[in-house]
């Protein structure tokens, strides 16, 4: 072989969405360009004995830098939230460019890209979100932007401020079917909310807790069971998000078998968070609130049985990161607001692949198989990053990961890079840490050292889902 | 890069259970070398332009050269089955051997090496069946032979001379969750059969479209959940093989939904074959006479649906052949005879792969890795035979077929390489063919023309399933 | 025994809801007096031997002379549609005082009690509907309208001069359970209607068998789970109208399995019609337009199981009647309108029984006393009826239908005594009719004729339901 | 009115399986000749007021001096029996006649009305036993005892000494289809049980609470599967002894919804005791050993939840005594026997009624109607003895029983008047108990005292069954 490669990372123990092998991986210019042994000369060389090699995770479901209504500020713009990503072993963030309603999305993902420019670190994509869907909108500008590599959409059928009703749901979706675009839907009914917040608010029921007992399960089984019915009738795939316990698996079991492709996503808090952590000492509670809220230890059983299962595709953090001791976070409001007030959301972009890792593999509820292509191949084909990104294999992006399998972590705030003041899973004891984070060839974190450049990151336009 | 290949595969287009990458394929002493774009040299080359590369199949539950009760004789010995593997893209079997009712295990297994050595021009392993669980045979010869690489046996809930009662299919669940085997089960209620059989004896009904009437959905969805509770109890996974429609269907999702690790395997003809087959002009029914037997078009979306949304793991071919004209074949008791006479099995090694692609992933009802998943990967990793089969990665055996997309094939008894008189499939048409299929890198069929050598062939020791 | 009655119904065999036995009935001052043998004298007598003997049917959900936009008017107001009512073996009707959006419920009902004081022939109570849940009707009008006879109240999910949003029917349904009425939901999807009529617009579809294609089953199961979700947040039972088919079934089946108290109603339409009625030669599909529409031969079977199975509680007509030659009616603009301007509904008072009885009882796939339930008792006691009507006891009005279960009739909207020029039923054969109808002990039909007297039904008021 | 009564009970209120009124009952011959008021003069008069009156109930499922192998003797015979029936409200039995395995159904009737004749107190028909279902039994005996009155018969799929095979159980149910019989079948996995003991016993495990182990759930929830699949395939409606809990409880919904007639009785014991009942101190715990086993208090709840929505027909005690302090009872090996080696059965005729009547009525779990249906109209219709028995009704039999539902009872086996050391309810307190029973018109007990006589009561021949 006459050529040699910019780094060879030697003796690597490979495991891929469905395979699993040793040999050494060359890299040129930034992209694997061979998988196999005696492969040739490098001019740099990792020795990887006695790791395990993942592709680098796809984050597919977080907030940076979005911008909020009423002076809430999230803590991590592109530049914390990447390095907080690369430290975790994640390589790719797919946030979101929201349309704010009356404005274009044009100019929602305009904004977003000045945003990221110059801060990323690792490269990432855009999701639209879609709250307002014009005709203009969805005659013009999905189309358009569609081609432009912005092919998947949030829709929100609950907050006031982004939800869509029904009859628009149904316009949006024909516009992914007709222009073969992914919609990933959060599904919790507005209205039940609304009134079991106003019953909690005229009992007088304020603290933290009372968020769960506002949004209990019913109210996600009856949306996605109402996103499911959207979904047949528009004829095309869908994504619900966040998916968190039992009676919203059951719904998406019963459309499987009924051959509908429902797609689902489920994220660290449904399964390591319940609601007794919102009612936490005094205001703590607010520290884990987010929606829909965290539900109980057999929830949490059957979201895990879900992802051994395969009723769940895409495993994300939904990073959406509120400082917890600030007037622009957690407590925007004061101390004593009610929980409806306080922002929703909780940090986990550095933590997502640790405790799934360490909760899911090491127990043997999932194998290795199945927490790449939760945590990576999965989110690269279902967002159009495939193959440039979600695998080890010849011709990608070398994004990888590096895991010492032994490595027992504590989770503490102190060790993380997000811009955050807290972590909800302080003090849970992981096993398995990435400790060492490949973006595109470069290293970009190290031993929970941040080693990468901000701007480095680049925009990935994306292809047509594969659904 | 010093060394050379012995073979290299340029150009190729490969396709694993998760992946897809194109690059060429170094392989050296049988086995996959390297992956990459320029290698180096090699002794040989095979340029795959063009052309679909998959890992060769491994048909995982087969028939061959079993030994018969009352004369009749299978059609296909080790020679014959896995030539004609072997030009359907197939480079693995897993055929049986079966105890007899008061022999040994060990005896199965000599007398069927004896069958195996020199004639097969692939590699095998085999599967147990477990028909007189003795003492002695699950106390001591099960465990050693488990030891010594026959990690998976099959039971019968029906057939006189295989069936176990629930008590013995329990001892010997209970064997595999101690040994860490893997237990398949043929699941219908033999009692049931009976009686209906009976039945339309009773009433004159002796033509082959009975044996559908007498086996109705409804014998195989109670012995599905029967064998599922025996799961339950003994706390070990279990194989449903060879499922046939909607109502066992929904018991295994059901026994999913509950976190029980139950697998399925489904084959060609419940989804290619329906009742009607049976039907035929006079005694060609007959030909299609296997258990269970083919459902109906709405079955067969409902098995069609099963592979789409991962309820099956394993697709095979359940290759039992019996010639047509022959009185130790499917005439064996003359023409006039009662279809519950006619012996059960039809033949499918060699059109295992094409119809399931033509009919699954031409279509778009599955996708490409899935294809793999179910009839490679899958299986090798199930029945322990991965690393060294299912895959094309580093390290793995060059077992290897080439695939031409576009190729439109009508099947066609004379094509085939079996030596039976006919195809269940005659004159369908597919979009498809494997054609040029390696075995530990040695061409072993090319363009419908077996290039192998009987012997050639290697057991195949089986490790601990991977389920 | 001293007393004598007004009149004795001699030899009856008489059916309840539960049982079975003969005797003479004795009616004193238009009540059931006493039951037995050789009871004493009678001012009259009918001799009932070999008729059966079945308390006059209730009809729960009907539509008389309701205010209707935009110049509709419905074909029956309360003489005719008490006439027939009381032709067809019914003695009570439920019809609606609708609530005008931005008027009061007030208004409803007395506007109401104008149009049915003199002209109904046999007793009645009213539902409400409430289209406009403000808080003076939320927190004023219904409670106390509740406690003045008008305990159960209907809502709409879909028309657009009727729906409630989601918010609204849980504000309604509070009501119900904090002053113990029963609402009845009318369960269908609004905005998916609209997104599927306007597809079905911009593609030109404007036949009456479109009406079927714009509110599928899908749509109507979405609303039913949509509704159960309220009815297990607000803890308080709701009542299903009109149930069509398998799917919402299934979520009524679910919702029982969850110990919910999820009511059901359906009505001959899912019985007898299927969509194929609305395809009828030319602009006749229209006199089948009503929503849900009738589905097919499968659905129909699945709600005969509904019955059989005690899925249901009551069958009614939902008669809401328009004339079919007549702008006013079923042409309102004209020969040539699209589906969706044709008015709703269909007539029924008067086949409902009939219709059940021969479909239902004499065929054995509902047993007699299921029959008086769904028609009679069930009712009386969840519209708080009861004991008054819906039984033959001692005690209760003497409103009392005889069935010769040995008639065969022909339908025809010749022998019916509505206001309509049609029926949907038109030529079907059934076997069974009441020939002879008492309202509190007065003979008000007798052999397809009215004999009653518009004026002589009496206003019920409800007491609590009973659920 | 000319004629008189024997007895008048005056100003009842009465509960049927679906109505409730108030009148006299003119009571002649012993049985009911009027329902009304004034009805006249009466030799006898009771007065009812401020009691509830209510059908005497039928125990469907109790044994009595059935012959025991081994040496076990059960505890009550046809006069201690009976005699504690009739002080708890109930006024037929219907308890077992069994074939021994070898010999003939006839020989055990005949024993079987021997063991009756003279002793009972009260009216009583007779279940057969087939155990043994030979040509002669199928083809002769059944059809002839059935054609005789005694058209029900229980089979077992477990106990060595009872259980059929799947084929035996088939020709049964085919017997009950020709010859329209109610096949009753106890349904739990025998071989499941059988294994689960033999690993208890291997591991120690010999207290009375490893009953309930040896026979979990998912043994009976498998056996009901089966059994509806054996209904299924012989085309006739069947009935399931003794369900006790949730898995069970949603084979048989599932088997509603599919539309095939499977009904299913319950009894106390899976109401008000729990697997930990089996745990008492000491030895104690084979006082509560049946089969199936109680379950926990979910199971309870699930079980409430079926009598609610009428998945249960019949509710009756399986009264099955043994002695507890008695060799030839729970003690027969000594009192450190192996729990395998216990006599199943509990005792329980006296308390079913007001066990129900309390927990269910009185709390609003059932409806007076739901309690009267399955307490004495339903086994009364499914069992052949309607419209003598079952109901109050003119020319029904007499059999009445007046509750005091404003009594509080401490159940006490020092108030019961079985032949049983003890009770399983010892110490509950319910409210609502049975305070005067007639029979046929005559007091049979009154205030917790037997008022009967041993051989009043006769031998009910039972027609074909009303399913």
């Amino acid at each position: 072989m006459s050529t040699s490669f910019d780094l060879m990372i030697c003796n690597a123990d490979i495991a891929t969405a469905s395979d699993r092998f040793k040999c050494d991986i060359g890299i040129r210019h930034g992209k694997i360009a061979a998988l196999g042994l005696e492969l040739g000369e490098a001019a740099e060389t990792i020795d990887a004995s006695g790791l395990l090699v993942l592709p680098g995770g796809i984050d597919a479901h977080c907030h940076l830098d979005q911008p909020m209504p009423h002076g809430l500020r999230m803590a991590d713009d592109f530049a914390s939230g990447t390095r907080s990503a690369a430290c975790g072993g994640t390589t790719t963030v797919i946030p979101f460019a929201a349309q704010t309603k009356g404005g274009s999305l044009q100019a929602a993902v305009d904004d977003y890209h000045n945003r990221a420019a110059g801060k990323a670190a690792i490269d990432y994509a855009f999701h639209l979100i879609v709250t307002d869907p014009t005709p203009e909108v969805l005659q013009n500008e999905l189309p358009r932007l569609i081609q432009e590599g912005y092919t998947s959409f949030k829709i929100y059928m609950t907050y006031d401020d982004l939800k869509l009703n029904d009859h628009e749901i149904l316009k949006v979706l024909d516009v992914a079917r007709t222009h073969d675009a992914l919609v990933m839907i959060h599904a919790e009914n507005s209205d039940c909310i609304t009134w079991l917040t106003e019953r909690l608010a005229s009992q007088g029921h304020t603290a933290p807790k009372f968020h769960a007992i506002s949004r209990p399960m019913a109210v996600e089984r009856e949306a996605t069971h109402r996103a499911i019915t959207f979904s047949e009738l528009a004829g095309v795939p869908i994504l619900i998000v966040h998916v968190s316990g039992r009676e919203a698996i059951e719904q998406i079991r019963w459309a499987h078998g009924r051959g509908l492709r429902i797609y689902a996503e489920t994220c660290p808090q449904y399964l390591f968070l319940t609601e007794q952590d919102l009612d936490a000492d005094g205001y703590q509670g607010a520290k884990c609130i987010c929606s829909p809220p965290p539900r109980d230890k057999q929830n949490q059983e059957a979201v895990w049985n879900g992802l051994a299962h395969n009723v769940f595709s895409i495993f994300s953090s939904d990073h959406a990161a509120f400082r917890y001791d600030d007037p622009q976070g957690k407590k925007f409001k004061g101390k004593e607001q009610a929980f409806q007030y306080i922002p929703n959301g909780i940090p986990g972009l550095e933590t997502r692949l640790p405790l799934l890792f360490s909760g899911g593999v090491m127990t043997g509820r999932i194998d290795i198989h199945q927490f790449v292509a939760l945590t990576a191949t999965n989110p690269a084909k279902m967002y159009g990053l495939y193959p440039r990104k979600g695998s080890i294999m010849v011709g990608a992006d070398a994004d990888i990961a590096l895991w010492d399998t032994k490595r027992r972590v504590v989770i503490d705030n102190g060790i993380l890079h997000h811009n955050v003041d807290y972590t909800p899973y302080q003090g849970m004891e992981v096993q398995g840490w990435p400790i060492l984070t490949l973006s595109r060839g470069k290293v970009v974190s190290r031993e929970f050292s941040f080693l990468g450049n901000s701007g480095a990151g680049e925009f990935l336009p994306c292809a047509k889902p594969m659904v």
